[in-house]
């Protein structure tokens, strides 16, 4: 007999940005797996398990979690924002592929969530109004020289760039790295959002010019939206500016 | 004095994706504008004035909700998905940045919600596992030579690929133009995911290799997902396959 795994977006963290779909996928779970503190958001009911684990360990996490479902239980496994951007639901889909035959035959579901990018941007005005690229910044599974060129050749086909990842304790100049790069494909004056912990009670929201971007602005709770040429900062007395990208750019 | 304008993303559709936070703001506001059946999603409570608009007008639209928010109301312009993603956010800044000072004291806000590419994604696995890109398919405000090059250049760079507005009656012709220059620049066993009103009671998904892929499958409201070179085909017993682009792809 099989069991059951959900895959459930979080959203960015206030509890009102959770959708109704998620908080009712997380209740119908008899045992939770996650990152400790995604984990840490949610109110259990009685008789629920908790596995919590770290931050690196997203493919024996999926795994284990797969294993409790094969063996019937309803699992579900949490994530930040939405577990599809740069989140669990791809681990899940990699340990399935590489796991025992009987994985497969777990009925897995994933429940969307707002995505970091989409919080940021709403704190500012409409950053990515026009074409954009979400990239992960993290060199831990897959080459920079790769994240080289997708940046550029995002930057020069004019697409708005969000960057997942910026930064951590293993990976502190790839950020500034991106800017010396992206500096070299566009103008300085170009605005940089740094968005951590958007929706949040500690919430930092800090706009810079691409010029004066540097990588210590950013930690790892900060998703990174860099404009494109086309992207306008509109000043209003008394209120932040605006950010966006007008849905014509060329 | 001012209002306020809150530019609120109901999701992909079904109630349960909508955040509690896009209801209160709908609740909150006196007059609610929008696309007429993005409006007809929304239950009004007694006093509260509908300004239905179709949906070629957003530019229109963004000015006639400003101005009764510079009037003193509380607005709330419904968008479907994401305000900040091929939505009204972007024409609401455009409408602010071109129009009279006052418009610019209006406090502005966006709700952000769960756009369509992610409701999609999460139907059929984790196609958007690595780095991607959003493109808005519509060449009505933008030149389509300028979506030829970031096609190219999104494919040629390892992106995943997702179309919004893939088709409509006035543009017939573009997804199919879309598919034929990505056949140019990836392997044609790539798959493509046409997502139609994924999460609601009418939703259809359709998976096909890139090298079938044809514009006759998508209608307007369909969001389209091509994979890159890495993204991968699961096949489970008795299930539908599994999509996902694997995090370390080069």
């Amino acid at each position: 007999m099989s069991g059951h795994l959900c895959v459930v977006g979080l959203g960015p963290g206030a509890p009102e940005q959770m959708t109704p779909e998620a908080v009712a996928a997380l209740d119908a779970a008899d045992e939770l797996f996650g990152y400790g503190p995604y984990l840490d958001r949610v109110v259990l009911r009685e008789g629920q398990v908790r596995h919590a684990s770290d931050n690196r360990e997203e493919l024996s996490r999926a795994g284990a979690a797969l294993a409790r479902a094969a063996a019937g239980a309803k699992v579900a496994m949490v994530s930040g924002g939405d577990p599809g951007v740069f989140a669990m639901a791809a681990a899940v889909c990699e340990a399935i592929e590489a796991g025992p035959e009987d994985w497969r035959r777990v009925e897995m579901q994933v429940v969307p969530g707002v995505t970091a990018m989409l919080a940021v941007a709403a704190r500012v005005g409409a950053p990515l109004g026009h074409d954009f690229c979400a990239i992960n910044l993290s060199n831990n599974l897959k080459p920079w020289e790769l994240l080289e060129r997708r940046l550029t050749a995002a930057a020069e086909a004019g697409f708005v760039v969000a960057l997942y990842n910026p930064v951590s304790r293993a990976r502190p100049w790839q950020l500034g790295a991106a800017f010396d790069l992206l500096r070299g494909v566009l103008p300085g004056t170009v605005p940089v959002v740094f968005g951590r912990a958007a929706g949040r009670a500690d919430e930092r929201i800090t706009i810079v010019p691409l010029a004066e971007a540097d990588g210590g602005m950013a930690d790892m709770a900060t998703c990174v939206i860099i404009g494109s040429a086309a992207t306008r900062v509109v000043e209003r007395p008394g209120l932040a500016p605006l950010i966006y990208s007008p849905r014509s750019a060329e």
